[in-house]
């Protein structure tokens, strides 16, 4: 049976070269454990070596392109990064995964909404307008569906069956701790991956 | 000639109701002006009234990826959004329209790369690692391509040609500036929108 490739989306490409490279392993051997095969990028091998910064920004970005394509769903890390919502590189490829059809599934180490972690961002520039809804210092709201962040990202995981899954973790492992990468891969395989023979006649 | 449909992204539909509203028209009318039909999420009509938030957040994002699938291209506001780098939903709904082939385009208010803006919210937590890259207090580089934002926005409008268009406005105008969306239509219709007859015999 041919495995399915997982894109493994996450700011854990910002991580220390050694850490990343070790999340990226961890991943990839729990992928396999599942059924899976991860496929990272940052394992892409692309010399941007002696290129302008820009044009090695066009190539990582094709390169990533291209990697998805190649893959048949993604696991996206949602942890907020740097600010109350998830890295906007890694939404970015949730929307591209999910506009080619294929399931996204996503996970945080953070819990609570996305109103109550932008309510902390601002602080004190956050106040309650007329209606009673939040607004920064722009008098932009603050999106307020119980959701964990923006709406189109947990739309986009919801519509294929899953959730966000949400496992806490404590600060030094915010971004490494993959205990919600692995119930992300279990749900993955219950959705995707076809039970075995002697499976099914047991179920 | 059936004129190309334009999905306007953005932050916008954040601004107070009559502020979204107005913003959406004066986009519609520029689009008229160009050639192109505008369609703003702003416009989507759902009764989301009555429901549990959390089912009105899937309508919307239910919503919103149709109204993308029924558009030819995207000019996303990608103005740093509560933070040094584009609004989340904007952004997914970037890679989205991107993945299917649409071109996008993108623009914002506020000039800088990615990396100063980010070393500005992080203040005294950015740090300098061994190698000289810029890291926050997790250790995480923040990316250092001379680019506006995250190398996969940048690389999915400069895929189609164009570039992130970028005009300065004051704070005020930060979220309803629209002189970089004018400039984004110009390049839309130059590269999209065929000559005319008369046109072409003068070129």
């Amino acid at each position: 049976m041919t495995r399915l490739r997982v894109y493994l989306a996450g700011p854990d490409v910002f991580l220390p070269a050694a850490d990343a490279a070790a999340v990226s392993l961890a991943k990839r051997q729990l992928c396999a454990a599942h059924g899976f095969v991860g496929v990272s990028p940052v394992d892409n091998e692309i010399d941007t070596s002696g290129m302008p910064k820009h044009q090695a920004a066009l190539c990582i970005s094709a390169a990533n392109e291209k990697m998805m394509r190649g893959c048949d769903l993604a696991i996206a890390n949602l942890t907020p990064f740097r600010g109350p919502s998830a890295d906007v590189g890694t939404v970015y490829e949730l929307g591209f995964m999910r506009a080619l059809g294929k399931p996204v599934f996503g996970y945080s180490t953070q819990d609570g909404t996305l109103l109550e972690r932008t309510r902390q961002a601002l602080g004190g520039e956050a106040a309650q307008g007329p209606s009673g809804e939040w607004e920064d210092s722009f008098r932009m709201v603050v999106e307020n569906f119980d959701c964990v962040d923006n709406l189109m990202l947990v739309g986009a995981v919801e519509a294929g069956g899953a959730h966000i899954v949400v496992v806490p973790a404590p600060a030094e492992r915010r971004f490494t701790d993959l205990a919600g990468f692995e119930l992300c891969l279990k749900l993955a395989a219950q959705k995707l991956v076809a039970p075995q023979p002697q499976a099914a006649a047991r179920a």
